[in-house]
Parts: C-alpha cells; structure tokens; sequence
C-alpha cells in the first residue's frame, strides 16, 4: 500500500544526538513555506545518532532541490547533519533477482500493476529461464544468466552491468537462492535487500524449513535484511511469523512460509523507497506508519 | 512497559492545520534548551486538525511548567494552539471500577506493583463485595457501593464524590458491568476509559460472547474505548483479537476473551496516562510506539 | 497450501449424537483395509450433532466408491449417518466471479498454477471487461456478462447456465460487489463463497471500509461465508484480522486489507475443498489443520 | 481456559502406524458403552509412530480405570501400543520454581484461583526470599532454598525432595533462571517444563532479550518446552511472539515479553494437564484445540 501523498516530498536526515536537531530543519521548513505533513524522529541513545524523517508538501509545484539544498546547507553544517531529499511520487528503479519460486516475484509484479508499490521494475534477472513468461507478461526484459561454480564471478559481473545499464536503484533478491561473493555484497551494500525464509538468527543459511522442522518449532517466519558481506547477517529491515504445527512436514512449512515471505519483502521494499529505513549501527530504524 | 523516560517532559499540542504548526513549538523548544527525545505528529485531512507529541528533556531538573507556558503562550496564541505539558514520570491517579470479574483488575494491579504501569490507584470501586481481599492485599481502600434500580443515581452520586475525594484522574472501567446514567457518563467524558468485551462495533450490549457464539465468528476481540453517552459507542483508544473455532461454547469463549480483555484496557490506560492518545471528531489519534 | 495428501480420500459424514457413531465407520475402515491417516470428530452438545471426517489410504488404488458404500450404507443406517467420499486428490471444479478488483482473483490463480490449491477453474465470469487479460494468460475461458437493473435476473440466468455447463462445484465470489437475487442464492446455497471486507457482523453492506475509518476503529477484517438468501449473513468458514492505526483513509485501509481479503478467502476455498467444512445450524464446524 | 468437560475422561495412546489403530480404541469404546467426544490422531510418516488422543464420557459415575484396562490390555497388545486414562476433572499436582520475576507465577496463580487452568499448586520453590508475599497470599507453601556454586548439587536434592514429599506431577520452571544439572534434568526428563525468553533455537543462553537487541530482530518470542539434558534444547510445546520496534532499548524488551511468556507458559502447562502433548522423537505432537 503506498502510504505517501502525491506532491508531497520525503527529507530524511541524521546527526550525532544534540540540541536542536529538530528545529533546524523546521525552522527550514517553515521559513521556506513547506507544509510539514508528518514527522518522525528517533534518538538513539546508544549510538548517539539521531534520525529524522518529514513528509512535506512544498509551496508550489517548482519545488527546487538544489535550492533547497543551496539554503540549507549552512544550517545543516552547524550540525554536521546529512540529508536527503525524494519527492514521495518518484518511482525507484528496482531490479529483482529470482531464481524458480515465484511467490514472491508474482506478489511484487501484482503490487506494482495495481499502484500498490510505487515503484518501476525495468529489469528481472535470473539463474533459470522458468520465470521468463511472467516476466513477459508484464513486459519486463528478464536476463537469464546461468550460474556454475566456475562461472559465479563472471555473472555476477554480467549481473552488475545490468544493474548499471538499467540505472537500478535497489535491488531485490525474491529467494535468489545464491550466495553472492564478497565483492558483489560490498557493491550492493545498503542497495539490496533479501528475503531469507526463517525467522533470523534462528535457522541461518540453507533449507531453513528442514532445519525448522527438525527442530519441531511451532512457528515459522521471514526475514527481509540488507544484503552485506556477512551471509544472513544483514540489518533487519522488518520480519513475519506464521504458526504451525506438529502436521506439517517440511515441503508443507514451505508452501505454509510463501505467503510471509512475499508479505515481509513486500514492506520491506516499501519501507526502503519510502525512505523510511536508517542504518543505525548494525540495527535498523524503521519508521513505519 | 512503560516506555517514557524519567526525567522527560511531555508535550502535547492541537490546532488547525497550518504552516509552521512545528516549527513553532520546536523553535521554542531549542531556544529554551529543552532536548527533544522523540517527536509524532499527524495532520488529519478530514478535520483539517493538527496533533503534536513531544518528549523532551528540559535543560536542568527545576523545569518550570509555569515558565514555559508564559514564554509560549503568545507563540501558540498565533495558531490557536491548546496544549499541556505533564511530568513523563508523574503518576496519574487512577480509580479502578469492578464488578465480580477481577482478570482485568488483577492485571492492572500486577502491572503497577511491577512498574510496568506508571500510575496510582488510591482507590477501587465495586457494585459486589467480592474482589475486596486482592485490593486489601494491594494496601488499596475498596469501596462497595451496591447498587438497585432505585439507587442507581444515587450510588453513582456516591462514586463521583470518592472520586472527588481521591482527587482522580482518570477512571477505568476494568469490566464494571454497569450502564452508566446519561449524566455520569456526561461527568466522565473523555476521563473514563471502559473495555468492552467484543470487537466494536460488533456485538455491542448485553453477553457479547454469547452473541458472537450464536453468529459463528471465528475471531474474538476486545474494544478499549473513552466512555461517552452513547453506550459502546465512545471513541475508540485500541482493540485486540483472538481466534476462536467451533469446539469452544460462550463459557469458553469468555475464558478465552480474558487475556485478550485485560492487555487491551492495559494498553489503553497505558496509551492514555503517556498522553498518546488525542480526539478528532469522534475518532482518536494514537502515537504508539 | 495442499494439506491432504495424494492418493488418501476423504470420508465426511455426520448424524445425531450416539454412542457408537465413530467406532461404526471407524470399524468399517479397519474391516476393508482402510488405513487410517487423521481423524477428527465434533459433537455439537446445542445442536446434539455429530460431525466426523476421516483421512484414510485405501488398501489398493482401485478403490471403489460404489463398494464402499454398498457395504456401509447398512450400517449408516443404523445411525441414520449421512457422508461421503471423495479423494483428496480430485480436483473441484471452481468458477470464479469477479468486477474489477482483481487481487483476490490474482491470488486464485497465482495459487492454483503453483499447486498451492488443488482446484480447477474452467471459468471465470464478471460484469466487467477489465480483468480478462489476467484470465487470458492462464488460459481460462473469462465471460463479460454486463449487469443493468434492468437485465440483472436475465444476467444471473446467464451466471447459472455457465455454471451447469462447465459442471463447476463451487463457486467463489472474489469480490464480485453484486447483490444476488434471492433466487440465484438460493440456488447457489452452500455452493458458494463470498468475501466479505469487514469483520462480519461488524460493517455489512457497502463500503466496510468507508464505516470502518468512520468508526475509528484499530483493526480491519475479513470473513468468508457461505452465500445464502440473507446478505452477509451466510455460515462464516473463516476470518482475518489487520491491525490499522488513525494515520490511514479509507483508500488506504481498502489498500491494506487486500492482503486479508485474499489470505481469508484462499483459506475458506481450501477448506472447503478439503471437505474440511461443516454446516451445524447457522454455524460452521471446521476441522483445520 | 479450560477446555475439557467434567466427567469426561481422556485416553491417549501411542504404537508403531499400523491398520487398525483407531478402530482397536474406538470399538472397545463402543462395546463398553463409553461416549467419544473428541478424538483427535496424528500419523507421524517420518517416525512410523501413530498418536491417538479421545476425550470420552463413560457410562456411568463409577468409571474403573482397572476395569478398562483389564479388558483392554489383550486388544492393545496385538498393536504394542501404550495408554493412560485419566479423568479431565483431574488436578495435576504442579509444583513451581521461581526467581525474582512473578509475571509468570503471578498468571499461573490467577489462572489456577479463577477457574482457567485446573492444577493444584501445592508448593512454590525459590531461591530468592521476595516471592513469598505471593505465594502467602495464595496460600501456598514457599520454600526460599538459596543457591551457590558450591551448594547448587545439594540445593538441587533438597528442591527433587521437596517434589517427592508433595508429590509432584508436573515441575514449572516460570522463569526460575538457574541452568539445572544434568542428574536433575534426567530425573525431571518430561515432567518440567520451561519458558524461555526467546523464540528458540534463536538466543539460546543468557540475557536473550540483550542478544535480540544486539541483532535488531523486529519480533521477540518466548518458547515454553520439556526439560531435557541440553540446556534449551528440549522439546518445544508451544511457542509466542511479540511485534517490536527499534525504539525499544533491551529493558522494555524485557518489560515487552512479559506478557508474551506468561500466556506461552500457561498454553503449555494446559496442553500437557489436558494430556494434549505427545512426544514423537525430538518434536511434539499438540492437539490443540
């Protein structure tokens, strides 16, 4: 569900905890006549980092960036803040990696038909050639590009071009079911983001249902993280549950998990082009609505 | 879980919706040196309103309330804005209403003696005698106020003087049972927090329970709602839910119901007494977190 | 999510609380080689019924309905037992109805093609052209059957001959948004589903969601009922919840209860296609799993 | 809740799948005149192990467990199986051992005074003084048995003592924080069960609520299982979770949870009193209901 107004403009910004943090960027705001729609901010005691989101509408239709930026740039100095500015109607380019299951690439092709997600897919890209009639469908180029151990570096190469000619944003791995190599996380990192189908930290790396089935849990959920160079040890963007029970063999938990995977990726990416996801140390602030 | 912080302040502001409605509290705020922890606001479209709540951490502790509002007052004058500012650990005096169920009021009760719930009960009010042992263990006057057909607006006399009394400001009605006459619930408005055992609008009245039973839900819930002078039908703070299925008659339907009751009214008066919770029109506006 | 497992039937059957009513079939099974997987019981204390079903693998894979029951019916008799058998892997023939909306049609088929749900839909039927591209893909046969007041009985005239001439067994209303004639539901009765966007009995009729944020209320449902002549009021199979808060218009709960309204009603279909369904008066009995 | 009717009885029963298991039960139920109420079966395909559980109303008031099981005992060796019989009405003799938290000693309390859960409680044991207030109130012998590496053996004789002398059935350990030896946790092998505050096997150990901040999960959960010898790796009943967000620092996690591993603690203690739990190798079997 797009949660953001059209016309409206997301700032999104962050300092190290001090004394009028808010306020310099209100004060802004209302000086330069932006109407402040919502606002959101979390202090983190912890790190010592504060974290700022509005959703604004400007005073006319010619909003100007670099204007903006222009103005505030001194005040933003005084507080050693970044910012960043994205109009809410923009439509972020994401690319998506798949592998044969389709639940989740089918939920975010729906989504986006529908105006549900505000975001463009230019490009697919996958493994196996199973997926190619969905992606045509929708009329989206899908990439087939087979992986084999001695290949894996050079399609990840073919992968990141791709990245590069579609002018991706984001990338989203929907049960890409690779790992990717170190180089590849670092180039994709805080760009990309993975839908792992257990509940994490519980049941890491590969057939997390066998193992949660193993272990008789009673609940199986998904995780949708930051891709980095640790396998499965991305932040958190935000998680799903569902219950189970003693019934259920392993290749059920796995058609009982689809629908929490699809549900948990989906916020994710519509938290992230939202922009409403920070990194604050390893953890993530997320402010939803 | 109390999750204010000691040592903060809370502010809690309204007006129409306008430029600059932020920036001139937050203005205040870093001018006065008072250190904003977490701001929330919302701009209801509908009601053309505007709702703020800051938490923030004045420059040293002999913060004055008095102060504040004589520096403010021409600044919130230009908006017409009302608002109020409340000690985050100051506990609000909340007198409890029961009848014979007493999970809603147990719970209440453990949740303070823990300091999960930073409020005061300095009294408890029943039309039955019956729960008076677990207030006298709880070192809490209990008050048994009977009541008839004929002594209905008496008794009620009776419970607004010993609220009167013990100086209460909130009054919860932890499964009280009663419907209260037009002008009690007229004294009590927006000051009175009820819980009604079924997922509002659904099944208001009488043995909501047996009701829900008869219609064949399959979902049981609960409503936490300000108490107006319409029965059940006051604004609504927060509501839970819990599956049912076939095999559990009324009888079990209302031992279900019970925990989902008691976290409900608790997350109310909890949402409540951190000023969380704001009217617009004849729904509220709540800052969870 | 198939729950039942190929070459298993399924025996339903269910007759007047006595003594004796599980061992008679539970006997028969034993007798004839019929190796029990799962069984489940109810008896309805109010209604004095009882309700069983049973997963059984027969002895060899030429299984014969007409044996079995040339061999039981003497011994239903007794027990004035009506049931039947059907195996799990058989698929129903399901229609679909639709008008615009098309997420939980999209969610039908996403289902079926990726063997989530053993069903086949050899028709889909609207009052609306727009979601016959989506039919074409997955090629089902999609009938435009445009609704006037005027036309509306001759255009249900149509809706049932498709019916009887693609002998479908179920017919599932995913948000079709018509009001059916008495007459069509009474020939529709207890072989069709209708979804419902709200927690039934909360916000019948139109536009749920638009009472809903009237109300004010924190969560918003979903039920799937049977159709029958009383709008909205047919036997519930089963309900979701999602929990909302004030910063959502309606056209965002409409948005957000998406997600409800195809998982509820996927659930309802599966049940009842499962044979996991029974009618006990106005209520259900379902055997989950 | 309770969930099972007075005067009824319940047997449960276990073998090697085999035909025949079902009927073996219910047809001497049938003969002897005992009324099936429920009955629920679970074939494990991967243990080749079949669970039958049947809640039933014998003929008449003076029941005879010996007679049954005279009558019985040739029919169930034919299919090795193994069974008890106990009467729902039954109150299990549970003994709880505490720490410093109460939340979970406090709801089973409750729980057992009103009605919902249907245990004797005639012993409390701690090893810290502060819970005997509670536990006085309640009527209940309080044992403060303090620990220290060097007494912890000797601590633990006196604790298996005081189990025999009131002749326990069942041990909870509501948040009783100490790691059992391994000769203890042999002899308590499938009568005690434990919470613990993490949705397990994520957060094994101490301080689980610290690691799940640490990691930035968006939910944590409370798992309640069987004593065994490796310390949280017993086999699980049932497990809950909690939705929470980063504004949450670890001590309102902690204070978040509570309610969370009272109702799991309390689902599980009810499922084994019910004779609901089956052990299948590592996993349980839950009829739940």
């Amino acid at each position: 569900m797009q949660t953001t107004h059209s016309g409206t403009w997301i700032f999104t910004g962050s300092c190290s905890s001090q004394l009028g943090t808010v306020d310099v960027v209100t004060r802004y705001m209302a000086e330069s006549g932006n109407y402040i729609n919502e606002i959101h901010s979390f202090d983190d005691r912890v790190q010592g980092m504060f974290f700022l989101r509005i959703e604004f509408t400007p005073p006319s239709a010619d909003f100007s960036v670099a204007h903006f930026n222009d103005e505030f740039v001194e005040r933003a100095a005084e507080f050693d803040m970044t910012w960043a500015l994205s109009p809410a109607a923009k439509k972020e380019r994401v690319a998506i990696l798949v592998s044969k299951y389709d639940h989740c690439l089918n939920d975010l092709l729906f989504r986006v038909r529908t105006g549900q997600l505000n975001i463009d897919i230019p490009v697919i890209i996958s493994n196996h050639p199973d997926l190619e009639p969905l992606a045509k469908w929708h009329n989206i180029p899908y990439y087939h590009l087979p992986i084999t151990p001695d290949t894996k570096l050079e399609q990840e190469q073919q992968i990141l071009g791709l990245l590069a000619e579609y002018r991706i944003d984001l990338t989203v791995l929907a049960r890409y079911m690779q790992v990717l190599s170190p180089s590849m996380c670092q180039q994709l990192d805080g760009k990309a983001i993975n839908i792992h189908h257990s509940l994490l930290p519980g049941f890491k790396g590969a057939r997390p249902y066998h193992q949660a089935w193993e272990k008789g849990v009673k609940m199986v959920g998904a995780t949708a993280h930051y891709v980095n160079n640790d396998l499965d040890e991305g932040p958190i963007i935000t998680q799903g549950i569902q219950t189970v029970n003693h019934a259920l063999y392993p290749e059920q938990l796995i058609s009982k998990g689809q629908d929490i995977e699809r549900i948990t990726l989906f916020n994710a990416v519509r938290y992230h082009v939202e922009k409403r996801v920070f990194l604050s140390g390893k953890r993530t602030v997320v402010f939803d609505n």
